[in-house]
């Protein structure tokens, strides 16, 4: 390598490749004085056969998580420069970046009795999704909306929010941003707001306004419509979460269509003023596999986070494996199989069913025409 | 004109006409055998200046339309070939053509206890709408849906659908399609289904299976996605309609965006799949004017048909003026404008507002690139 | 009938009726008293089994329609109020009005020389097509369009337009409008622009500023980007169309894809900013049909129009059946089977082609999801 | 750091950073073993005000990259395996890797006399663009599209297609791909076609196929109707869009719209079934520059490839810049200004304009709502 050069090119071995001649090892050298990279020596890497996963299957377990927030939670305060409270599940073949998987972050928050999260806005779309515990508003464009157990919390790129919690207790709960994929493709603007929130926003509401406006099932407020690249809707609250589940589940019983395998009830936040998905970018569902049930193996190009929100099971990722119960958090990597088995009640009701919270980068891939999945045979 | 000719060309004086000689009247005999008309004498009649709306302001009293349907349920059997007793509102100037518009039907359909309405399909768009009553279930694609005062129901053309009443009292409602515009157009068909549904059809659920799958406010069944034409919502109810209205009166009392103008509520009804109306053809919303409000006189391109929920007051159309109560209907003729005044009442709680429920062809005229609306300022 | 009721609602005998009885008597009296017509006794009518056109098909022959509008030179002239000298063709079952189809406007129009057509704009959506002759030039926003034979020209509604015939001799086009389909949804605004128009914009350039702009096959300004509902590129010239069939049909002699079926070549005129038809509510298609091949006839719901550019043949509609020539009109109505067979020449060259230009309300249909087409199978 | 964790959790100082004692020296390393890295330290990178692109401007010569190329033409075969001649331009600050910028590979081909490259295909969205010389088809599903300088040829993902060059002298061209993008949101696949192509495909012919069918100006053929992802049309021709840039520069002149700034031509290359980008991950566009004139500088989010096509100047990106010749090639990253001034000739015409073909990832920006420009006033 020549002083000029901030990298090698490395003559490889093999049919496919020219003999490592002298002559070839000066056209290397002259690529790198150059800057130029041949193909032939990097194509496997680069245009593999079909998805090769940087990211590797990992599970996070919540009771850890919950410890060291906790523990954060006395050594280090909130407030303007750091923002957030925020630590963030680094996958363990990413190089220590604080990413799950190539284009999410996933992350638990955590704020202490009456701490306030100082207002922010940023290109990044987030959404917050709660497995335990109440007390905390989300504030966003000045609207307080309630954050509770179950409860899906949406918020797409460049609406200011903040945070507070009005509890006496604690609260966690995981936030889930594109933060990789836009680091990628350079898009992020980011503007503080108010270093302290109003006392109006202090309000504790038990509704949303955003819910009030579109909180009603297929009716729209005619003087806020029009077609939105995120959800209006600020909350999609667990009481119609779960009665969703439970109703593909009951057709499923009397022989009517719902279910998107036996056993397994799937449902979709939407965005009600496109019937698309509630992000841009990111896309968010909930699984519901009944006690005993074993999902067939399915494979998708992009990558998804999944947290246990209720039940417990195993798990499969490619070759990787693993018990779970409430709060666990794991990775799905790229085109990697996925299946879960909801662990068996004694009882034959659908209580103990295995509930998981999913999200991942599908819209990305939905809109580019590359979204690709293709479900095993298992029996 | 000449034995040939199924119409005459009728020479016409003005500034803006040819002189009247013998040559012209030779040249418009010689139009009439070719079947040939002039643009120059019909133009200010096809091309006019804005909107010249065939149809007449009219109001049709709900009394008297229930007890004409009343004496029909008597003489009138429900079977197949008439299918339906339904009775059409006729607007007085649209030639004694069964169109309460140029586009738009509007009729009073009318079950004995007991009764059955044989299945039929066909292109048609329809929906139903309930002023009042209750006990009778419509069965689409095999799925019954109860019908209750307030409740609204879409029918996407071409779904399998049958009636049966259910209750010991006869039952009335509104049906609303698109038989007018699809005449003109020429895209009309109809299927005979079943001349008898089945036990399992005489069903009286609470909820349809539509319901349980896509009335969860915005969540949507995964085994079921994707863009439909019509909704796959087959009831929104009251009890959400009612809520939605509530809510955008208290978030204007709050200081909040939400009515469209003061004191005017105004809801539509969207098919989850994609935000858009909810038939192709046909928009539907429902009004709320709060007591002693009077409405900003709108335009808009295209009719209406409105029927008064609850509440009474005084509605202007063009140069019409009505008092109106519970189940009263009326039209909305293109480009005239219309303005209604709620009743003031002695509290001033909303109690008493004037709910309007109503229809229009605007899909027909936005998807072509042809709606238009202004509104008046009537300070 | 009383008095007070613009129309009769007759009783009918059949098995669908109910009884004639002086009862049911009184009621249909009932109904004309309160303006309601019933369905049972319309149902047939309103909602056939398939499509019943209320056009008849019809051939309007070109020699004669220029004769007359030769005539209609010498005596009428053009200017304010009457706007143009335009002759429609009255399909003869649709009671003397000036429409081809329910839905579609044909005319002929007639420029003397040196005579210029005043600027007016309206909503409904326009183009000319060019049979014979040149020296016409339309003016549409300023921006003069050149019109010779085999041209087509949109103007989509709402642009300022006039023409003037900078030649020697008369010229003659074709026009065709959505005027029926607007008068009938009542979507029609019409203003009259300068009743004479500029030096400048008689002039007489080869080429459009349109053209330059658009005409690039697949290239876009970037300055004038975005999804428009009319076609931004005002003429679709003959050299382009024709190398298009021509092409189609070299290709199908090779072996690869590109007619429609064999020896039928068939393009689209469409929008380059978003690839769907050129005009909002009209479809334009050019055919060329190889001598001595016999198209597979063809149902669609909807109406067109066709014009012979080229070429002889015999065309069938339904039941009628005509042998046409070079500027022949015709008409096909909605759901009519329509084949046509192209006369057989002595060499086995395509000259010779039966050439026929085609519009159609289709885009109505399409965008309403109530198109439906079916080939049938004629060996 | 323990012995189990991949990474470090380093602790800052900072006024916005907690203090750092031991207790917090323990919590990050609880962090590392847990694999987690909190927001607070990380923030500024990852969410920065405005987009820090990783990749630099950089300038690579015409001169260097064919004399290199030239020499690889005599030591580097063409074959299975390394599939392409293939030698990219790889950013100084992304690594070593192979990519221009974050998103976008660009790669100068080279294929000497009588050569086969071949067959494959690819998730990746690819295009081809010559800047000098010709003899060389590439074959797109069996369809061989000549190439010759100033032609654009775009090749959606998983085309099968293979070059040949058929000529007596070697030919270089440039191939921009989306590899960098697709490795890092793990969508690829990659399947190996026939080693060999047929003779049949080692065909010259003067147009493709694909021209036939869909290189006329707005016009389409039938049978092939429907929006795809990827345009059709495999070549764009240096006749046509030379013609559209000369088209607004004369429309400029004569005082009409068309040019995007005084002197500056610019059009897209666009996807006729759609009027969309011509890929859906890569934007095409080619820009003039008349002699003397510079241009304002702009931002966008997302990053560009420029290569001059034709004439000399001086371009700056952020604070780089340089003089600029014939087949250079320069990167622009996310969110640094550009501009570039054209040198002036000697004549006031046109000839000697700078001529820049430009390639970006705008389109995946822009589906997902993250596109952003803005101009600067350079007075």
């Amino acid at each position: 390598m020549t002083d000029t050069s901030p990298f090698t090119v490395v003559a490889k071995e093999g049919p496919d490749q020219p003999p490592v001649t002298p002559e070839l090892e000066d056209l290397y050298r002259g690529f790198e004085k150059a800057l130029l990279v041949p193909l032939w020596t990097e194509i496997g890497g680069l245009m593999p056969h079909q998805p090769a996963s940087k990211a590797t299957p990992h599970l996070w377990e919540w009771t850890t998580l919950v410890e060291l927030a906790g523990k954060a939670g006395e050594l280090v305060p909130v407030g303007r420069g750091g923002e957030r409270r925020a630590i963030a599940l680094a996958n363990p073949s990413l190089g220590g970046r604080p990413y799950a998987t190539p284009t999410l972050w996933a992350a638990i928050q955590y704020l202490m009795p009456g701490e306030d999260a100082p207002e922010h806005r940023h290109t990044q779309n987030a959404f917050r999704f709660v497995v335990e515990g109440e007390g905390v508003w989300t504030v966003v464009e000045r609207d307080p909306v309630p954050m509770r157990r179950g409860d899906f919390l949406p918020q797409a790129g460049m609406h200011w929010h903040a945070h507070h919690n009005a509890a006496s207790t604690p609260m966690a709960w995981i936030d889930g941003l594109d933060i990789p994929f836009q680091y990628e493709v350079e898009s992020q603007f980011f503007d503080f707001g108010r270093d302290t929130i109003s006392e109006a926003e202090h309000a504790t509401p038990d509704r949303s306004r955003a819910e009030r406006l579109w909180g009603h099932p297929g009716i729209a407020p005619v003087s806020q419509l029009g077609s939105l690249p995120g959800s209006p809707l600020l909350a999609y609250r667990w009481v119609d979460t779960d009665a969703a589940l439970v109703d593909q589940l009951d057709l499923e019983r009397e022989g009517f269509p719902g279910v998107v395998e036996p056993g397994h009830a799937l449902v979709r936040f939407t965005n009600p003023t496109n019937g698309g998905d509630v992000l841009p970018t990111i896309r968010t569902q909930f699984h519901r596999v009944t006690p005993g049930t074993q999902t067939a193996p399915r494979r998708e190009t992009g990558s998804s986070v999944y947290q246990v929100f209720d039940g417990s099971g195993r798990v499969t990722v490619g070759d990787h494996a693993w018990s779970v119960t409430r709060g666990d958090l794991f990775v799905v990597p790229s085109w990697q199989p996925f299946s879960v088995v909801s662990q068996a009640s004694a009882s034959d009701s659908d209580s103990g069913a295995l509930d998981l919270f999913q999200f991942s980068d599908a819209p990305i891939l939905e809109r580019l025409n590359l979204f690709k999945s293709t479900v095993e045979d298992h029996s």
